[in-house]
């Protein structure tokens, strides 16, 4: 059953929807907090389960861990029709070192090549509190 | 001249290419601040000068102005050649009200309808500190 605000006339997606949605694709964006202000990046990533794994030189991704606030956001707009969906992944991230080895040794097998170049051999997750995600199928007739 | 990072591979664009890469495109992401934590909304918008805009209703946007510190994303990625670039817009984030009657004024002119519904009679807008850009325009051989 579809549940649709009758006001904004957008559709909330459940989380199995979204993590399906996180399962398709590869590339998103992470907000962490730099200085206090909010700053998004673009990583690619795999979906482990339900969390957003990503791998990073040192820097400020790295840095705004172990169990720093973050979110990452997924998306598709058609910009001419004005319909398109996004899930949004509240949580906290966290390095998986090889001290959670379990962990680690998963992480490592997983098909996560970064697009850009640099070691990028600091695996990170974020882990989630709050799995959400919304659609617009049908132009808001104004 | 292009600038390109010799470890990374990546192209960093000057403020000019990232001010009309802003201009030619219409949705993108916006992180705020929600409990201190950071959080990203799809927002569609217009650039007016180096500012980006965009409507709302009341709600966590709308809460976090005036003067609250934000950050603004679009992107664009090949999933399949792993190319792509994306400019970031870091600011304040400010509500434009009639109090700021030529400021207003200009902004209820611009062509932006929101692609959910809600009256968003709010005008917002993020004035830049700093306009980033980079991209990536060739895979990096791994």
């Amino acid at each position: 059953m579809k549940y649709v605000d009758s006001r904004t006339g957008i559709e909330v997606l459940t989380r199995e929807e979204c993590l399906e949605l996180l399962a398709d694709d590869v590339i998103g964006r992470l907000a962490i907090l730099v200085g206090g202000a909010p700053t998004i990046l673009p990583v690619n990533y795999v979906l482990d389960g339900s969390t957003v794994v990503f791998r990073t030189d040192p820097g400020a991704k790295l840095s705004s861990g172990p169990r720093g606030p973050a979110c990452f956001e997924i998306d598709d707009f058609d910009r001419a029709s004005h319909v398109g969906w996004s899930v949004v992944v509240a949580g906290m991230l966290e390095e998986v070192t090889p001290y959670a080895s379990a962990t680690y040794g998963r992480l490592h097998e997983l098909p996560i090549t970064p697009w850009a170049g640099g070691d990028k051999d600091h695996w990170m997750r974020l882990v989630p509190t709050l799995i959400t995600g919304r659609r617009i199928s049908e132009p808001v007739v104004q």
